[in-house]
């Protein structure tokens, strides 16, 4: 949207949007903390200091919640793939627990990931959600490949993305757990099956 | 236990195992149908035909049950690595969704780690569970690959294992996903990989 555009929205879209906002944040924050069962409309409405009824009037059911959930990290990570300032070296951030989780941020959007691909074993509205999402990054992380490695066909940059995709996710899932194992040689090994897939990839990104 | 004692067990204690068989078995169909939090003590007892009642006399508490849960998933994991004859092939597995989950058995267990682990995010007891499991399945695996690799060191060959670990837990959790990518591509770089770092791998296991 332009900035005129921008301007002349209505003051009911600004606000609504800001409600909508309001809402999805309530309703991390209350699977964050109880879990998506816990999280009940009521007590999300309670989160965000609004009525149940108010909630329904912005979101017909908690799946339109969680897809607006999804969407926000969705949105957060397709800008955070393209902005070239905020890539990082990705065998230290695997090989470092710490590094995955480094702001507060980072973590809630793992346990709301844990959470609602739990929910998804069970609920195919769920499951539509988190493909659709991944569909979407996997999207874009395969033309990103592409542009930087022109020589691969595209079904050698998927499966290349899918590979690093694994180990994004495993060391994210293994989060709860200890790290004993030295991060040295870890990042080693990373480095050395990064490198032999994206071989010119430098230490500020897959490119 | 010798079969000799196995025989002399008194009934009592075979009947007391037999019920907390039947809890856990119960227990995990909860957790797995309904989530970790809408599994309660009362639908557990019910699943299991009991009284809630019954149930705290053999659990004290869900996360006693949770621990029980948690030990037979790692007893049947250290039992499949030493088991030569189970060991399948890494790479064609990692490659291939569906060989994730070739039996009920398998994807309940994914569903119940993933219900587990996003609750030990927020519950510090069954965090302790968790990270204690993990501790006895990478012990083991340290010491197998330590018999067959005896040139690693003890922390090559955990940083080995962590590394084959974040591969495995990463394809679980993307289980719930779709997978365009060719299997055949992504076997080749599972393959290429695991060569490297176990190159006496054969495709019946590690060794």
């Amino acid at each position: 949207m332009s900035v005129a555009a921008e301007k002349k929205r209505p003051v009911k879209e600004l606000r609504d949007q800001l409600r909508r906002d309001q809402i999805v944040s309530a309703a991390r924050a209350c699977v964050v903390r109880h879990g998506f069962h816990a999280a009940s409309m009521g007590q999300i409405a309670a989160e965000a200091h609004m009525s149940v009824g108010q909630i329904y009037r912005y979101f017909p059911s908690k799946e339109a919640i969680v897809h607006a959930i999804v969407e926000r990290i969705v949105a957060r990570r397709l800008e955070w793939m393209v902005d070239r300032e905020q890539q990082i070296d990705f065998a230290a951030r695997f090989a470092n627990r710490r590094h995955v989780d480094a702001s507060e941020e980072e973590r809630s959007e793992r346990v709301l990931l844990l959470e609602i691909t739990a929910e998804a074993t069970r609920n195919p509205a769920v499951a539509d959600i988190v493909r659709a999402a991944d569909r979407r990054l996997r999207g874009q992380a395969v033309e990103l490949v592409r542009g930087n490695y022109p020589e691969l066909t595209e079904a050698e940059a998927a499966a290349r993305v899918e590979f690093v995709t694994v180990l994004s996710e495993g060391s994210a899932f293994r989060g709860v757990t200890e790290q004993i194992g030295s991060p040295a040689l870890l990042e080693g090994i990373y480095r050395d099956v990064l490198q032999k897939l994206f071989p010119r990839m430098t230490e500020r990104g897959l490119s």
